[in-house]
C-alpha cells in the first residue's frame, strides 16, 4: 500500500477531462497540484521505547518482528481517513508508533501483551490499517511509550469445516488471500468492503464491518460464529456455534470491540458456495421516494437482492459525469437522458440503482424476477447489464480516485449511518442538508451526494459521500465542522453514528450520545476487567 | 396457570389407555397417583420484608401492588421446571418471594429498583415464570428479603411502526397478547415458544429464548431491535436500529441477561406479515443421517422450512405410541410401517420430520418444491399433511402431559444444546448415551429421545426429551445426575450448554466452563457495573 494514499503504487489515475470540467467548475480545483512530500521528509518524532522495552520485545518476537524503521513507522502512523491522508501527505503525520511489533503465534501475541502491560506501552492492534475513523491512530494516552501490533503473521488457515460451512482462521488473514484459499474448495466469504483488498478479517470483526453484499451475505457480525481474545487479562475463546443462550453476546461483545478489549487473534466465520451465478444490473427509478419504497419491498417480501445500492438523484448525476470514458457513461446517459414513461417529472429526480443476485442459477431466477416486479411496480426501468458492470469493476476504486482529488487541492469523504425505513428518507435530507449547510457556511459549497445500501427488513444505510475544495491551511477544521454538522443531524433524525465503519476516535462523543451514561459504563467496566492497565487502543471508541 | 403445574386448570388430560400400558411396560408407573397438596399445604416461610420496606413499595406502587398472600407468593416461588413442579406439588418449593410487586409504568420500576437498593431487598424479574433452568427462583443470597418484580403490567403496545416493521411494546407484554394486537394489521411476531401461551416478550428477550418457527423467523435476538434495561444504575435506552457499528453489541448484552443486569421493561421487535399460506407436513427418512443430511441441505441450500423438526428414531416411536387417539396415530402407524423403498433398512431405525411453510402462496411453493426435494434426494418419504396438523395441534401441549406423568411418579424433562453440523450426530449420540447411563445407573432405566430443531447454515439445536421412574424422596437427587451427565456430554462433544433455555441456576457451572474465566469476569464487571449491590436476580447466570 502507497505510504501516502491507498493500493498500488502502479495503479493509473481515472480523472479524464470531462471529470476535471466537471471538477472545476463545482467545486474548484488547485491551479497548482499538491502531491505528497517524499517519505524521507515525514516528520517522525524520536521513538520513546526503551532499550530495555525494545529487547524485552526482540526476545519475544525476533529481531525481525520489531521495526523501528521509518518506513513501518509511517506505514503504521495512521489509517486511511481523509485526515490521515491529508497529514500524511503533507509529512505530518499526528503521531507514529515507537515500534511496529509482528507476533507470529498466539503464545507470543500473549507475551506481548505481557511485556506491554510491564513495559506501560500502549498497543494499537493493526490490521490492515486501512481504518476511516482514526481506529489505528497511534495514541500514547500517558503511556510510556506506544506499539503497532501488526496481526499480519496471524495469518493461517487454522481449520475449514466444510460439512457446517466454517472456516477458522488467524485475525490477521486478508479477505484476499481467505478468497485465494476457500476457491479451491468452491467457497467464499462473501464478505467484501470497500477495502476488501487490504482488510484482515480480524480487523473487520473488530470494527463490526459489513460488505458491499451484507444484503445478500451479511455483515460481518453475522458471519462469526466463534472467535478467541487476546486481552491483557487473559484469553476469552467461544467455541464456533451457530447459535446459544448461554448468558449475554460475548461474541457480539468481541464484534465490534476496535481493539479496545485485546487483539481478535482466531475466528471462525460462516461460508458459503461460491456463486455459480453472478448477475449485476443497473434501473432507474423516477425519483428516490419510489426507489426507497421498492428497496424496503426487496427486503420484506423474499426478494432480496445481494447487492442493492440506490444512488440518490446527486449521486446519480454525480457518477453519470464521473463514469469515466469507457463507454459505459455513453450508454447510461443515452438511457438516462432517454428513457420514457417518467411524464412530468425532471431528469434531475431519476436515481439509478445498483443491483447484484448471487447464487445458484435457479435461485438468483427466482429472487431476481421478483426483485425487478417491485421495480417495475414503483415505475422502475431497467438498464441493462452494464451499469452492473461497470460497478462490479469500479468496486474498490473509489479511495484511488480519493488520492487524484487530494493532489487537485479537493476534498472527498465519505461517511454513512443506518435507521428505520420510516425514517430514511427524513434522514437523508436532514443530513445532506446538514453538510450541505457547513460546506457552504465555510465557503466552500459542494457536492453531496448519497447512497442507501445494507438492506434488512426493519431499515437500511446511507452512505453519504461529499466533495469540496479545501480550505488550504485550514484542512482539519473544515472537515471537522463538516463532520460534526452531519453527526448531530444523524443523532437528531434518529440514525445510528455508524452502520459498518466502527468508532473509533471520530465517533466517539456521539457513540456516547447514542448509548448513554450506562452504556459507556457499561463498556469501560468491561474495558478495565480485560484491559485493567488501559494498554489497547487508548482513545478509541470512548472519548476519555 | 394451575400453581402446581402448567396452564389451564380446565385442560383435560390426554393419555390414553396404550399410551398408559405403553409407560407402564416401558418405565413403570406408581400404583397410587400422586397428586399436588392443597394450595393451603403449601410450607411458606414467613415474610422478612420489614414495615418500613412495604410502606415504600407501597407508597410507589400503590397498595394493590404489592401482594403477600398465599396464591401471589406460591405462584411467584419457582418456574415451571421439573424440579420446580416436584417441589411445588409437594407442597415444599424451596423458597418464595417475600412479596410480589407490580410496577405499572417506567417510574414506578425506576422507583421500585431505587427502593430495593436503599432497603437491601433482592429483586426477581418475573415476567411469564415459565423458566426452566431455575431462572425465577427467589434466592436471597445475604440480602434482607427478596421481591419477585412481576412485569405484568408493563404491557402496552408503545408504538406500531407498519413502513418498518417494528412493534415497540412493554416488557411484560404476554406473547399472545401481543399476536392479538398485530392480527388487526395482518401482522405478527412469529415467536412461538413451547411457553408461548404465557411467555412476557421481555422474558424472552432476557432468557434468548427461540421459538419453534426459529428456522424461518428467527430467534428473539433476531428480532430485537432495540431495547430499555432498567438497571439498578440507571437505564440503558438503545434506540430501535436495523443494525449498527457503534462499539461492541450492547443489545446483544441485554438480550441473555436473565433479569442480572436489570428489567428490559420495554422493547421493539421486528414483525412479519401474516402468512396468507401455511402448509405443515411430515416426512419421514430411513436413519436419522439422512434426515440430518437433508435438514443441513435445507438449511444451506435457500430451502429452509419456518418450522423443521427432525426426531430421531427413539422420538419417532415415541410419538408413534404416544400420538393418541385421534386417527393421527392410525394413519401415521400405517404409513410408517407400511413404507416402501427402505430396502434391507429396519423400522426400528426411520425417522420422522415435520417441516412448516409460512408466507406467501407463491414463495412457499418454491420453498417447499426445493424442500422436498431434498428430502426426496435422501430418500425421505411424504407422509401428507395430518402429521404436520397433528403437531400443530400439540405445539403446546407437552407441558401438560408432563403434569399427568408427575402424579403417575413418573419424570419427564427435556434439555437441550446446539453445535455444528459436523458435530451433531456425534453429539446425539454422546447426550443421548450419557442420560440413558445415568438413569440406568440409578436404577431408572428410561426413555431417552430428541429431535433436531432451530436450523442455521452452521448447525443446529439437538432438544432431548427423557422419561423415568421417579426414584421416591430422591427426586431431586436423581435429575441432579442426570443434568450433570448430560451437561458434561453436551460440554465434551461441542455443544453449547443452552440453544434456548437460557442458562438460570441449572446451567451456570456449565456455562462457566463454555465461556471460560474471562468470559466469567466480563459478565461479572458488567453486573458490578449495571446492578452495583447486587440485588438483580441473584444465584442466576453466574453460581455465585
Amino acid at each position: 500500500m502507497r505510504w501516502w494514499g491507498w493500493g498500488d503504487p502502479q495503479h493509473a489515475g481515472g480523472l479524464d477531462a470531462g471529470a476535471l470540467r466537471l471538477l472545476g467548475e463545482s467545486v474548484g480545483v488547485d491551479s497548482e497540484p499538491r502531491p505528497p512530500v517524499a517519505l524521507g521528509a515525514v516528520g517522525l518524532p524520536p521513538t520513546c521505547l526503551s532499550e530495555r522495552a525494545i529487547a524485552a520485545l526482540r526476545g519475544i518476537v525476533g529481531a525481525g518482528g520489531v521495526r523501528e524503521d521509518r518506513y513501518e513507522r509511517v506505514t503504521h502512523a495512521a489509517g486511511r481517513g481523509y485526515l490521515d491522508l491529508v497529514r500524511l501527505r503533507a509529512g505530518t503525520p499526528a503521531d507514529a508508533p515507537d515500534a511496529v511489533v509482528l507476533p507470529a503465534d498466539r503464545a507470543q501475541l500473549r507475551a506481548v501483551l505481557e511485556c506491554c502491560t510491564r513495559e506501560d506501552l500502549a498497543v494499537v492492534p493493526f490490521g490492515g490499517g486501512t481504518s476511516v475513523v482514526g481506529g489505528v491512530q497511534p495514541l500514547r494516552d500517558g503511556h510510556a511509550a506506544v506499539i503497532a501490533l501488526d496481526t499480519r503473521r496471524l495469518s493461517a488457515v487454522v481449520a475449514l469445516d466444510r460439512e457446517s460451512r466454517i472456516v477458522t482462521v488467524g485475525g490477521g488473514m486478508r479477505a484476499p488471500e481467505l478468497e485465494r484459499c476457500l476457491a479451491p474448495a468452491g467457497l467464499t466469504l462473501g464478505h467484501w468492503p470497500q477495502s476488501f483488498e487490504y482488510v484482515s478479517l480480524g480487523g473487520c470483526a473488530a470494527t463490526r464491518s459489513a460488505g458491499q453484499a451484507s444484503s445478500g451475505y451479511g455483515a460481518i457480525a453475522r458471519m462469526v460464529q466463534g472467535m478467541r481474545l487476546s486481552a491483557p487479562a487473559g484469553e476469552l475463546t467461544l467455541p464456533a456455534m451457530p447459535a446459544t443462550a448461554a448468558g449475554p453476546g460475548l461474541r457480539e461483545l468481541i464484534v465490534g470491540s476496535e481493539g479496545v478489549l485485546g487483539v481478535i487473534d482466531e475466528l471462525s466465520l460462516r461460508v458459503r458456495p461460491a456463486p455459480a451465478e453472478r448477475t449485476y444490473e443497473g434501473v432507474m427509478f423516477g425519483d428516490f421516494a419510489a426507489g426507497l419504497q421498492a428497496l424496503r419491498k426487496m427486503a420484506q417480501q423474499h426478494a432480496l437482492p445481494d447487492v442493492a445500492r440506490l444512488s440518490d438523484a446527486a449521486e446519480t448525476r454525480l457518477s453519470m459525469a464521473l463514469a469515466g470514458s469507457d463507454g459505459v457513461k455513453g450508454r447510461l446517459g443515452r438511457a438516462y437522458l432517454g428513457a420514457r414513461g417518467y411524464g412530468q417529472r425532471r431528469h434531475e429526480d431519476r436515481c439509478i440503482a445498483i443491483l447484484g443476485f448471487e447464487g445458484d442459477p435457479v435461485e438468483v431466477a427466482t429472487r431476481r424476477a421478483r426483485a425487478l416486479g417491485l421495480v417495475r411496480a414503483h415505475g422502475g426501468l431497467g438498464l441493462g447489464a452494464s451499469p452492473g458492470r461497470a460497478w462490479l469493476r469500479g468496486r474498490f476504486k473509489a479511495p484511488y480516485l480519493r488520492d487524484e482529488l487530494l493532489t487537485l487541492g479537493v476534498m472527498v469523504e465519505t461517511l454513512e449511518t443506518a435507521t428505520r425505513w420510516s425514517e430514511l428518507e427524513r434522514l437523508h435530507s436532514a443530513v445532506a442538508g446538514a453538510i450541505d449547510r457547513s460546506l457552504t457556511d465555510q465557503g466552500t459549497p459542494g457536492l453531496v451526494s448519497c447512497h442507501v445500501s445494507h438492506l434488512y427488513e426493519t431499515g437500511a444505510s446511507l452512505y453519504f459521500t461529499f466533495i469540496a475544495h479545501q480550505r488550504r491551511g485550514a484542512e482539519a477544521e473544515q472537515w471537522q465542522a463538516v463532520k460534526r454538522a452531519a453527526s448531530d443531524a444523524i443523532l437528531a433524525g434518529g440514525g445510528t453514528i455508524t452502520h459498518h465503519h466502527a468508532v473509533g476516535r471520530d465517533h466517539a462523543p456521539w457513540l456516547e450520545r447514542e448509548v448513554g451514561d450506562l452504556g459507556v459504563a457499561a463498556i469501560r467496566a468491561l474495558k478495565s476487567e480485560l484491559d485493567p492497565a488501559g494498554i489497547m487502543n487508548p482513545g478509541k471508541m470512548l472519548s476519555c
